[in-house]
């Protein structure tokens, strides 16, 4: 172990031989924007489909053979909500940044068929490392954490966190020793240099989703995926300069709308076919996919592999409601997973999430166990020897659970644990299970709660990855167990729910009717 | 208070207006370089001098006006060992970055007369925040410290921790949430924006101490220490927008050579008769004094003057040794105090400073009393509400001590206390007071002691500010009593000192000859 102890202090101005300690792993964490589960040719579902075969994405089928494929791996349905979880280890319901962030003190709720539904006070201003913010929940950083503990922590690509004039805006402020291009926005104006990635010709801001600081890259030809690719290797090459262990959160734009060309791999799908949409989709992917391997490459080349684990992760479902990437095909773009982005029915929700750590995951192994975003804190946590306590000292909350015990086979804290997701919200579209809605997923059942219609939904995914049998009524018993165990965690945990604008008067909780 | 306490987290989503708690104060630290103890129009002796004639300082005066004046403030003899104590708290012979810092495992250390005296294998990597880095001393933060207590932490300037290649090279790691032009580098190529700050045109170093992210002046006519005042007011901006309590570390490369011109001041001291060189110097630093006060006045602008604390500072003495800012004066720079930088005479570690902090600090009072560097840490803790242990939870031994019962004349920590200098290495020139010594203050008496020699001087600064009359024989009692005091600290840190390289040996402590 790294700790810095008293003893270690005491004799700090001796050089410390690296094999005089067991040398805590470097990780990498690559995060993809908006990626489906079908948005690769790693098929994470029992078949190969149509979508596997569409998209080519060889560093992820490298990195799943050397690896453990995690086929039921979990995040909220919108990113803010996800991301906030996965930093700080709260569940959504906690830490009520329920929506997307952006500028501080404005709501991106959108406005539904009729207004008389109104979403809750919400956390707007996104999580905050420090009190005094308002509408912010305040929460540790796993960033920090590895800090203390002697990692050389680099952020590259989207933070989006804190909304803009808050102090949680930019990375530094959650433990990075390095930022490129991240901070408060959740999207990209553009991923071309042809557009200096949203600033015109002086320098100025074209869209509120510019990104700053690669300029260098401007007007260069390079594709933003790329920019961050090449900047990410040069931090890598210097982390490694310092000889300490280094954690690198790849977080890309990618593959998030606008859906812009990657020049480098759209050609390809054209010619297989593909419309220009379409193509554009799966360059966008094909291009993520190359960053992947650039980065793999890095590793082996270095000879740092064997001390590195990788985790691969998407933060929501893919696009579905917007039109999504395939056309003439809204909804359907995660078969056969059912829907999309934002919503609680599995295409919003399952991401494709893969594990490397040489000497612990069996290459080529598939973990059938759910797994959920905030779990990522407490099992990054215990990759790097340091401990997750549910309850830390300064009395914050970690609802995640460690998956490495899932990696080892050493026990299942899947088998019979809940998870939980709260959308009291309205997202600005419509679509199957999207909107003001509160979720459940205990073994193979998942019952989704919408707070206006009060509609139950009751499915056995472990059975029916398609979600096309609803058991509400059939398995009555089941429904009002799920319905009171979800109400009693979020009354539990403070979460919030609509109000009806009419009487001024919350919705009823998922067993209150 | 706003420590982040279990209860806070627990209503963290409930904004927390400010009103609910006291404020904790916002906190400028202003450290010049390089800036000599008569380098202003303040005297902060007990006559004003030609040289408070010579130099406009009017920032400098409104601020000794409205805030305390410390007649006795000392630093190191050079940068390094001055800003690795101020950040950690430990004194140089304890942290034994006892040179200047620049690259990665390479020495700075001059070539003596002769080469017969071999410096110890002292701290050339600096100062770190993590174990497994060679030759650096392992410490705390104080701005991790701020920035864990909530504050908004800001570096503007020169930083210069630890070396090139290492972990502690940028300001993030010390726990800044922004950084403006700060790293490894402790100099600066130029000033001029007209030679992109050190970079040709095609944006490539043309020095080793170029200054980076500055790209934005280049070419512009703003002299560096205005860029950096100007950023650091747009970062103010965004501090106060964010709400929370902000620490800014305005640290100026100013005025450190090169002696460049700053046209804006240049031509009234030319107009007064003073050389080209000494217009030169003059225009540095009335640059400098004007960035105070821009600052000060948006302090008063804004209204944040009130809870604002501003601390002025220098990091070593004046020019001297170099053939120093005036012409055909060499030694003289900071008379009447005796040499200059890198001496452990008073010209080369008293330095000017002035604490401001509102409804504490009498306006115009003067404190007499002396302070070292190291006290800043628990000082700027205290100021904020924190602790300032002088062993912390983590075995960090923190020998600063706070200097805040001074300003508020509840005690005296000062009365009876030892402060300790350890210069064991060898500078690269040759001058009075210079290379190869170590020293120790108590009350008005100072002895120092060359470990080559085994002269020792002893003065009674007190009453001999020019330190003329060297009472080592008149004084033999004193002589040995601050021998055997000054050694006993030097074994009890586990302080460095030279190698006679004939023998091997180390040469003697003082109180072994």
């Amino acid at each position: 172990m790294r700790y810095i102890t008293p003893a270690m202090i005491a004799s700090a101005s001796v050089a410390l031989a690296a094999t005089d300690t067991p040398k805590q792993p470097n990780i990498v964490l690559f995060l993809v924007d908006d990626m489906g589960w079908q948005d690769t040719s790693v098929p994470f579902g029992p078949d190969t489909t149509a979508y596997n075969r569409t998209f080519h994405t060889p560093a992820m089928e490298r990195l799943a053979a050397s690896g453990m494929k995690f086929t039921q791996a979990y995040a909220c349905s919108v990113s803010s909500p996800s991301r906030c979880s996965l930093f700080t280890g709260a569940n959504a319901a906690r830490h009520r940044v329920t929506n997307w962030t952006y500028a501080r003190d404005e709501s991106t709720d959108g406005v539904g068929p009729n207004d008389s539904i109104v979403p809750p006070e919400w956390n707007i201003n996104g999580v905050q490392r420090v009190p005094g913010i308002p509408r912010s929940y305040v929460g540790p950083s796993f960033v920090d954490e590895l800090r203390d503990a002697g990692y050389h922590t680099i952020h590259v690509g989207k933070l989006h966190l804190g909304s803009t004039r808050t102090p949680g805006e930019y990375p530094y402020n959650w433990g990075f020793d390095v930022n490129v291009a991240g901070g408060p926005n959740g999207g990209l104006a553009t991923y071309l240099s042809e557009k200096n990635y949203g600033h015109d010709e002086n320098g100025r801001r074209t869209s509120r989703f510019a990104i700053e600081g690669l300029e260098k890259y401007w007007g260069s030809g390079t594709f933003v995926t790329e920019a961050l690719t090449q900047e990410a290797l040069k931090e890598l090459d210097r982390a490694r300069d310092y000889g300490t262990p280094w954690f690198l959160y790849m977080s890309h734009y990618a593959v998030h709308v606008p859906i812009d060309r990657d020049m480098r791999f759209y050609q390809s799908y054209v010619d297989r076919g593909y419309s220009p949409k379409e193509a554009a989709y799966a360059s966008l992917v094909e291009g993520m996919d190359k960053s992947l391997g650039d980065i793999l490459d890095w590793l082996d080349k270095t000879g740092e592999a064997d001390n590195t684990i990788v985790i691969f992760m998407s933060d929501n479902g893919g696009l579905g409601a917007h039109g999504g990437w395939r056309d003439g095909a809204q909804h359907t773009q995660n078969a056969p997973l059912r829907s999309g982005k934002c919503s609680l029915l599995e295409g919003g929700i399952r991401e494709p999430m893969i594990v490397r750590w040489p000497g612990r995951t069996e290459p080529g192994s598939v973990q059938p166990r759910y797994v959920m975003i905030e779990d990522f804190y407490p099992s990054i946590m215990e990759m790097a020897g340091l401990s997750a306590d549910s309850i830390r000292p300064d009395g914050k909350r970690i609802d995640g659970i460690s998956f490495v015990p899932l990696i080892d086979g050493t026990s299942d804290p899947s088998a019979h644990r809940p998870l939980y997701w709260n959308f009291p919200n309205h997202w600005g579209v419509e679509g199957p299970g999207i909107n003001f809605n509160t979720a459940i997923r205990l073994d193979d059942h998942k019952l989704i709660y919408n707070y206006v219609t009060g509609e139950k939904e009751l499915y056995d995914v472990g059975h029916d990855i398609t979600e096309s049998h609803n058991l509400a009524d059939e398995r009555k018993d089941l429904t009002d167990e799920l319905s009171r165990r979800l109400g009693t965690y979020l009354r539990s945990v403070d979460a919030q729910r609509p109000t009806l604008r009419s009487t001024g008067k919350p919705l009823p909780w998922p067993d209150e009717r």
